[in-house]
């Protein structure tokens, strides 16, 4: 059980609320060149059709910021700038149509630089975001001895306060870490002591399938829990596949689901037909549906009737047959080969009554 | 921050010890025919070189049980009987070597089958994991309106209160559903209720993308409240990669860690290398050492200094460069083809030194 959800205070990301327990959502990053708009509005089309509901653009010079201003006017998702090091860029960028921005205080400089953002931003009438990331802690969080998500939870509390000092609130937090303990750690301790949203991640997971993993168990614990209120997994690969990623990770605790769900057994020594390319050609063909009804693909007798019985429709494999199951009721036995196209017509016919 | 581990009894299995606070135990099961015990070996040692280090092997028939015997006589892991509706394959199941049974004693029928179950159980001195699922509840649960992780807890409860009534509490419990929710609900009631250890894992999860996530949300969950003494993940995919999902979960919580950890960025526009084969190449060569080493392989340099700061080995690219550090230490900068044999070379000398 999901506990309840942390209270917070809420931002509004373009047409996308964050925060005050509205639907947790689902971010990415581009990894186009923003000088290159056509190229990036290509990715975010992707990475919309995928299911990213909010998208990240870094903005590294200057000459990045006609680009950024193109991407902004015809993106079909809220665009946040991602900016470092150069103040100047990030005042810039409020007026080039972000919907956001997203800053470590910590390596943009001077107080006065800093506050010179907080002010465009608050004249724009947009959010910041206060990333604070293992890797770029400020200088004088370096040589102390304390645990990691001390001083990234110090780090983000200090410059909230700066920013309320300011008069600024319109902030969303975030303070990753690549070590799983610490970011589960830092985030708690925030969702304490801080009435801001908090954007949830697990930075520089890994790849593919060491990023997919540290991802759902960091996001998974702190889900679980109530806490984050929009989140990015990292992984260094196809943006899309974060965004996927992060999606069955709410569906996986039945947080929110964009399309099917998929129950399908491991196979054993009990199973008499070939499961693993059933299952995956299910899988494949379930992408495009965007219905949340619940398959079961089941190898043997063991489990197969159970799990199809709680399914909106199932199949239990027996000896080269696969019973098909609608709503728990046994429909109609068909050969392995034609256990797909029978699914997908049961699904299909769910779908029309 | 793990919890600390909830107090259990202990049970062996084979060499393995399982609860009381030892190594939490990966296991996978093999999904060949136990009656083609060679082909059965084979995946066992393709397991066990995974990392896999008990294995289950189903018996469904009484013909399986020649090769059955010959698996355990070879096998270099553990092998847990797994038996279904029939008590006389479990009975000999415990003459013929098996580490240990897993039967569902709902399925096993009257008391007195499951009673001479547990007699030859106790007679060869092996545990039985008593493996509640939500796809096989004794027909008592199927109409009453409990949620299902009560209808798995009470379940569970009622065989562990036979068991013992029996005089036999070499026990591991387990109480898997294909829903997260409800999995890491009856665990937690398991872990508060009973003095056993826990076999975790997400039943049915479903295929490997899917699945992973499943998996990595819901044991990630109950690891990081100390519960589960050992796992198994379910995929509807190669056992080997079960295993591998399975030491990803432990290591991303710093439980345990069979080999390298990689540390890599997600890209974003301000990447000038191509990050995704470099990190995919590493991860690929680092599956072969069994050393605890930290890479770190970052494309920028907004967290690539602090990241490969923090790594034995790390890598901050810039533009078509690698600056390669070790121990937190910039030692030499090389063209970005020369990024994965070089990060090679470092980890190999760092071995030696």
């Amino acid at each position: 059980m999901v506990a309840p959800r942390h209270q917070t205070r809420s931002v509004l990301v373009g047409t996308i609320t964050v925060g005050n327990g509205s639907p947790i959502a689902v971010q990415s990053m581009t990894n186009t060149d923003a000088r290159d708009p056509l190229a990036t509005l290509a990715q975010i089309t992707r990475l919309a059709d995928a299911g990213c509901e909010i998208v990240r653009v870094a903005i590294p010079h200057s000459d990045a910021l006609d680009g950024f201003e193109r991407i902004c006017a015809e993106s079909p998702l809220p665009v946040v700038a991602d900016i470092h090091f150069d103040h100047r860029l990030a005042i810039e960028a409020t007026r080039r149509g972000a919907a956001k921005l997203r800053i470590n205080p910590g390596n943009i400089g001077a107080t006065d630089r800093v506050d010179a953002v907080i002010d465009a931003a608050g004249e724009a009438g947009i959010p910041i975001r206060i990333g604070v990331n293992a890797g770029s802690l400020a200088e004088e969080y370096h040589d102390n001895d304390w645990p990691l998500a001390q001083k990234l939870v110090a780090s983000a509390a200090a410059f909230c306060a700066h920013f309320e000092s300011r008069g600024f609130q319109d902030i969303v937090v975030s303070a990753k870490a690549s070590s799983v303990n610490a970011t589960i750690d830092a985030y708690r301790a925030l969702a304490e002591t801080l009435p801001y949203p908090l954007h949830i991640g697990v930075t520089e997971a890994g790849t593919s399938f060491a990023g997919t993993v540290k991802s759902s168990v960091g996001l998974g614990v702190l889900l679980a829990d109530g806490i984050g209120d929009t989140l990015r997994v990292s992984l260094t690969a196809d943006p899309a596949e974060e965004v996927r990623v992060g999606w069955e990770i709410l569906a996986a605790l039945d947080i929110r689901r964009r399309g099917p769900e998929l129950v399908s057994c491991p196979t054993c020594g009990r199973c008499q037909v070939d499961l693993v390319p059933i299952a995956q050609e299910v899988e494949r063909r379930l992408r495009e549906l965007h219905t949340p009804v619940k398959v079961a693909v089941m190898g043997c007798v063991v489990n197969g009737p159970g799990e199809a019985r709680d399914a909106d429709i199932g199949v239990a494999a027996g000896n080269g047959v696969g019973l098909i199951f609608r709503k728990g009721e046994p429909v109609r036995k068909v050969p392995e080969a034609e256990i797909v196209s029978a699914l997908m017509e049961e699904i299909a016919a769910l779908g029309e009554s």
